[in-house]
């Protein structure tokens, strides 16, 4: 019993699990270092907005909050219950959350349906209550829930992020919880993610479905080791993906994913093909690794729509010019020659050895002026671009070394290397905000380097390889080609 | 004229360039930023061991080093002459070199045959000059040599590293000097790299043939715009390939990349498919980027030759392990069975939820000192694994938070995760220490997270994703059953 689709965040039947006022918190105690412990503590450092009842047969409370001997025994119902206990009992405590009332309910624990045998019986008991009292279940063999606004969070794993706009669904926990670092790094966070285990209940095509009408979520990733629901995976993705973007990460296509899917969630997975043909039909993009799948997701986040398929390429060194290039060719996009024009306007800014080719190469002698802020400029204006991808080498050490040649001393360096690294980013800063294109970086520098993390932060996509960047470039053309499409279709 | 092939490092045409005694350095001043003066510091900085005689027209002394007003006025004949010169000066120059005797030149300016006109009719007066005093040149248009051993660096980048095992032969630059860094991440660093440049005379098949007899050099990485010598570079890459393995990222066979390519050095490329053949025939393992390029070089330099193609996953999260399973299955791979022997022993380090499939799978509740001791020995012994393939996943922010949980105050946390990542990494450097099977890590934290970077310094790859890890398997594989072809054949 499904309910229907609506437009409006508060009547999707997840609502309350993504939004939840107050939780129930089942498994935590005051010593040892249990799983339910490390998760109440996490939701708790997390900054969670409601009001956490934490329930322990014998506890008067629990780190520093009131405890609640049972279910039964709470002041009021709360929004969700997170249940973080032993298999065996999850059902009585499960009964005594639908006695109680409580209609959403995160099952962390395991030892269900993933492990066969006992486990197939014992989520069959399950079932049984959640009908029993419609109650709604996410789990169980999960990580539950975080929402980044709300500061849900019942992975183990500490949520310092700001709210983000990538919703996830995930058919692995650690792709939710080990994952918040690495977009930080990219400058982006989930808005929603959903650790959906064994999908005894809420599964893939239920979050997709609130991913849809959450405000917050610009893109939605999917972690995929198995579809149970199809027809209407395929149903709702197609509608998504007229209104966001889709990325899907499968990897039960090969025989061995699919064996190792199997035996992490019990999902029973379905030849490449297949899955290659449903994704290219309702519009989802699709990845082929972790990497990609946030790389794609970074792009269609923080990039507006493009005119086409031009890319030009703006660098100051040969070899990662032509490497770009190269890999642009390769993925079928477009390197259009600039105008006469835009050369003419060009011409002043750039040295005789420079090419004014697509790509732009400034060589090695540029004033981070004319590279940050006039070349830029002008290259943004041709109408033959659609995309510009920029080499980003700016590296702290270098700048020190070159001062120190110019005849700085160290000390005067470190505040004179600020200056720089503010200066180059504030001119690019000042062209980013004047264009409606879209601008995306590469760099072998880490992401972690002054000028880089800058640019991150102020939501430019930078890739650490140009192969990197143009199949995250090709993600957003094939998106928005689909969406065009289906909209003239529709 | 190019002498024969010797295998003595000594006898190799390219000696004095690599392992220079002496330099003369035309360029430096003492005023203002140019090249000149920023390539001369850079190698003042990285303790070049020999002796380094400034030219100067006018100066008694360049940055603290007796200046001399011309070749003529050098006390010695110098084993190499470093020429960073506006390109109208460059030709006199070069003359003055040959009168002196010097026989080995490395001509960073550029404004030669790259930019056509003129240019060339220059690089044509250089030619005639080393013609007729039997001068060699690397360059023009390039960044000349980088040598780890004897710290000679004539890129505009200080060298760090300590002395490796990473030769290159680069027909960029860049990726010369912007890669140090890159590199000393990865726990590697450059033998000898060549920026080869225009390729007037030293080419990149001389340079390969010095890194064949060049001890210190375990694999060769190539980035090759296009190559001049055909003939030349497949019988040496095919008798190089049997002795070390060779790497080679092409840019020129896509449309776009030639034409990027052409107008970066002026080389001309051939198409895709002819370059692939070529590099099948002689054993060159193909990269398509950068990151792909080096993530080979790592495998190759860092690993043992494995028995064959069988990978076993080592995990405790489901998803990271069936995304490694997925992608060894698409990469031909093979993901063998463990031995009923293998099972039995494993037990006693596994919990109720874990998975002996492959990936073995201990799941969440894991003690490191099982994770990264028992269970990789206990593996590591079975006749199915040729690789051990594990993912990790050991980020200060958890314990961290772990710890506070468990109940210590934030000051005794500090302490305690040295010890723990300590305590992680010995017990795996010792199982490292015992087997000869190659093991690689992967992982989705920064590669500078403790953990991570005290494994990759030991000498272990890790690699940021799955996909690459199995890709640099992939080559290692592929490399070895190239070799070991040959050598039959032979």
């Amino acid at each position: 019993m499904k309910p229907a689709i609506s437009d409006s965040l508060e009547e999707n039947s997840l609502y309350y699990f993504a939004n939840a006022r107050s939780l129930a918190f089942f498994g935590a105690s005051n010593r040892g270092e249990t799983m339910g412990s490390i998760i109440f503590m996490s939701l708790m450092e997390s900054g969670y907005r409601g009001d956490i009842y934490p329930v322990h047969p014998k506890e008067q409370s629990i780190r520093g909050l009131p405890a609640y001997p049972s279910a039964d025994n709470l002041p009021l119902v709360p929004d969700l219950a997170v249940l973080v206990l032993p298999t065996k009992v999850v059902p009585e405590v499960l009964e005594a959350c639908g006695r109680k009332g409580i209609r959403q309910v995160i099952i962390v624990s395991g030892g269900f349906k993933e492990i066969g045998g006992e486990g197939i019986a014992l989520e069959e008991d399950l079932k049984r209550i959640i009908h029993k009292y419609g109650i709604r279940v996410v789990g169980p063999n999960c990580l539950g829930i975080v929402n980044t606004r709300h500061r849900i969070n019942t992975t183990p794993m500490l949520l310092r992020s700001e709210p983000g706009s990538v919703g996830l669904v995930s058919q692995s926990g650690s792709f939710v919880a080990q994952m918040f670092e690495y977009l930080s790094h990219l400058g982006l966070a989930f808005s929603t993610a959903f650790s959906v285990g064994n999908e005894m209940d809420v599964d893939l095509v239920d979050c997709m479905e609130y991913l849809e009408v959450c405000p917050d979520t610009k893109v939605i990733a999917l972690y995929i080791e198995g579809i149970k629901r199809g027809r209407e995976f395929l149903q709702a993705a197609q509608r998504i993906s007229c209104k966001k973007p889709v990325v899907a990460f499968y990897v039960g296509g090969s025989e061995t994913g699919k064996k190792a899917a199997f035996s992490h969630t019990g999902a029973m997975s379905g030849p490449d093909e297949l899955y290659t043909g449903m994704f290219r039909q309702c519009g989802i993009l699709r990845a082929y690794s972790v990497t990609e799948l946030f790389d794609y997701c970074w792009a269609l986040a923080r990039l507006p729509e493009p005119g086409g398929r031009g890319v030009v390429i703006q660098t100051h060194s040969g070899g990662p010019g032509a490497s770009a290039a190269d890999v642009c060719g390769r993925s079928g996009l477009e390197l259009p020659a600039l105008t006469e024009g835009t050369r003419k306007a060009l011409a002043e800014h750039l040295p005789h050895t420079a090419s004014m080719g697509n790509p732009v190469d400034s060589t090695f002698t540029q004033d981070p002026r004319s590279f940050f802020f006039d070349i830029p400029r002008i290259i943004l204006e041709d109408e033959n671009l659609d995309f510009l991808l920029i080499y980003l080498f700016l590296p702290e050490d270098a700048i020190k070394q070159r001062l120190i040649v110019a005849g700085f001393s160290e000390e005067d360096t470190e505040k004179m290397i600020a200056d720089i690294i503010r200066s180059g980013s504030d001119a690019f800063i000042k062209v980013l905000e004047k264009t409606k294109k879209p601008v995306i970086g590469f760099t072998y520098l880490s992401i972690r380097e002054a000028f880089i993390k800058k640019m991150i932060q102020t939501g430019m996509p930078v890739f650490q390889d140009p192969a990197r960047a143009v199949a995250a470039i090709g993600a957003v053309v094939d998106y928005y080609e689909f969406k065009n499409r289906m909209l003239r279709e529709a």
